[in-house]
């Protein structure tokens, strides 16, 4: 028998990387649930006609769908099989698929519960999503996503906690260098505006999102060659490239805007996020107005946000934005506003990894193990172990009698931190041993007195 | 366009009762945690050729089968598809299938990281299976299993301490009146082996697992018909039938096992099993030895489990045992002994509902809303919030201008616990007004005093 594999794309996450994965969106979770967010999961697999259509062309080829149970070849027409054409038979012998995203199966969410949700109705959402993409590194076919909305409501105080939430998020896991981007879909409007493009600006948003990756030259040829004359040019530019404090670059921007109501408006907006936060007693430290932020283009309405953590070699870790119509695709005219953003697990993972600040406590092995030299010393080891664990310490006892140096062993591998070694003295004498296994320290203790030093 | 739906068998887990299914998997991963095991997450996927044969046929019928990417049908035998067998060719279309259980794929990890895994392995695993069965009440085709295993040990320590795992288990749910089913594969072997019935065990075992439900008679006339005699029917009842305490059980079934070493060598494993819960100084309060308790059948090798909440309409909601070969599926000759146990919990949810016993702190809404007059109130409002929020207080501001009324109503509708209205006297004063919404009491209060109150 051939020794099984992992489908392409896929991954097992063992011990020591869920220890601190359950660490990472432990502290997003707690942030999420002070903020007042509640939780939602819905089912790995939805309908294909809840799906389809939601994503692009695009989007639709990278969904795995779930061939029908039984017989699913039942009812087919022949001609239609004899054609071998995959797309049409596809959506005969398939009506599931699995979840793309979050966005779509929360907006059906909505839709199937509108009379019993109140409404702002502020939800998260963190499960695995899965596309059929081509594996490579930093992309997999299964991912978690971790989203938090809030729908039924254009209060820009929402847009204030994301950032509010962001910070702590971080602050939690002990980020320090990083930047929150935000722009406004209204002065991205207003730029195109007053450089008077208006008619291409989806095409000018497009060429200006590459800013960063291909630089100021390149995204002037694509322009170009979409038909921006150098005048155009010149006056957008001058427009992406205002620097300075983003209150600067605001009142600046306010001025060029005399023109556009649009422009106006989303300065204005921005404003009112900033005051937000002084209003809450934070500061816009990290904060960075980036008017060459596009992002998701002809989704968002409002405001856009990215996240990038700074000095490490993976890209944004987190992104969102404000909408308009989260129901819209399903046929729903109740025009629902929201504002949303999500929390790139794997990357936040990477980088964490990159600057080495997973604390000791990410670790989640046990925190002692006991080893025993006899039948005598394992009993009396399992009374200790009662303790120990009553104490609220997570810790094992080596199950079976085997040398010392196995059960040492066994604990380095496991980077159990602490051992105790329970021999016929300890079990007369009640005084045990527990050993760092980091620094090898060994200290003579009763179990109370080991109890108070590990809490 | 049509309202969505959901798949038949699948669920959306909402905010009220994600809030109590958390409240549950955190508890008992709390408890997997102090005694040691470790978080492990495999793909939702896995390639059929993985899954295929390990669930006997009916399993392997209940598969979701992913169909392949792309053009699935190039390639394929115009002949083959002529024929319309769905078997034959939905192995051809679809490579990939959805976890059906989490033992199979743990088999599967344990089998490709031989070499990185640290010899006893206490592993545990919380994630949705799926099965394509047919849907009805309680019973989905999306849901979650919890297992907890230790591999690569026979100690019969591991059973004592998953009989304290379900008991700590139960005590943090609150669950009080429940019954641990105990028995031993040797057990149920030593009874065929003193009736004489040995080759026939496997329909003796099929039978007595029936008993609870149809009864001593029933199975009586199934193993007739099955060629039992009266004599030897006799002689099996009175063993199954030995009444008494665990303890007398035990000792009676000893002198009458005489002649079966199987036997002898069953009830001296439990005798240990509950030997090693006194030296952890726990009772065998709620742990039953039955006999007629059978369980998965060729699968166990060893102590077998069941747990019923006494009282409730839902059948077990925690079962388990001892298994011989985990990784034999796979071609392994390792021998890798292991014992485990899963909670399920859909069942322990719906038995806690049934008795009502889910605490107040698994409602997960915020605890504070706050209400706000007009524009300053609504300002001085976030200050309020930011306080309460480092103070870890889950709480929410309306976040924007509504009627007083409105966000009273929406505080009441989300179960919010308690109001803190602000208008022009609060804002001047800064003393604040906490009304509790299940009481109606309000009481004049300070920020510092409202955050000393609530923690």
């Amino acid at each position: 028998m051939e020794k099984p594999t992992l489908p392409a794309g896929t991954r097992d996450f063992g011990p020591a990387t869920m220890a601190k994965r359950q660490f990472i969106l432990e502290r997003i979770r707690k942030v999420f649930q002070i903020y007042g967010f509640q939780p939602l999961e819905t089912p790995a697999m939805e309908n294909l006609s809840t799906l389809t259509g939601k994503y692009g062309e695009e989007g639709d080829q990278l969904l795995f769908r779930i061939l029908n149970s039984g017989d699913f070849l039942k009812g087919i027409d022949g001609q239609k099989l004899e054609s071998k054409d995959s797309k049409r038979i596809s959506s005969a012998i398939a009506e599931k698929g699995l979840r793309y995203d979050l966005t779509v199966p929360f907006a059906r969410y909505v839709v199937m519960n509108r009379n019993e949700i109140s409404f702002p109705f502020k939800r998260y959402q963190i499960q695995p999503v899965w596309r059929a993409d081509r594996p490579q590194k930093g992309r997999y076919r299964e991912f978690y996503q971790c989203d938090a909305d809030v729908v039924g409501t254009d209060s820009l105080l929402c847009e204030a906690e994301i950032i509010l939430m962001i910070k702590e998020v971080f602050k939690n896991l002990g980020i320090k260098d990083y930047t929150i981007k935000i722009n406004h879909r209204s002065i991205l409007g207003g730029v195109a505006e007053i450089a008077g493009v208006k008619e291409k600006e989806m095409a000018l948003f497009v060429a200006i999102d590459k800013l960063d990756k291909i630089g100021e030259e390149k995204v002037k040829d694509e322009l170009r060659s979409k038909g921006f004359s150098e005048q155009v040019l010149t006056s957008l530019f001058e427009a992406i490239n205002v620097k300075g404090s983003t209150k600067n670059k605001l009142a600046l921007l306010m001025s060029r805007f005399d023109a556009s109501e649009t422009g106006k408006k989303g300065l204005r907006d921005l404003q009112e996020v900033l005051n937000y936060l002084a209003y809450y007693g934070e500061t816009d430290e990290h904060v960075e107005f980036d008017i060459a932020l596009a992002r998701g283009l002809s989704y968002y309405t409002g405001c856009i946000f990215e996240v990038k953590i700074n000095n490490v070699s993976v890209g944004s870790v987190s992104g969102g934005g404000r909408y308009d119509n989260l129901t819209k695709a399903f046929g729903d005219k109740s025009n629902l506003s929201g504002v949303g953003f999500s929390f790139g697990v794997d990357r936040l993972f990477d980088a964490m990894e990159e600057l080495a600040i997973f604390p000791q406590e990410a670790q989640l092995s046990s925190k002692v193990l006991i080893c025993h030299f006899d039948e005598a010393s394992l009993v009396y080891g399992v009374g200790v172990l009662a303790k120990l664990r009553s104490a609220g310490i997570a810790s094992e006892i080596y199950p079976q009698h085997a040398k010392i140096n196995k059960q040492l062993d066994f604990g380095n591998k496991k980077r159990v931190p602490y051992v105790i070694v329970i021999g016929s003295d300890e079990v007369a004498s009640g005084s045990l041993t527990l050993k760092n296994m980091v620094t090898g320290d060994q200290q003579k203790l009763t179990i109370d007195q080991i109890i108070a030093n590990l809490r």
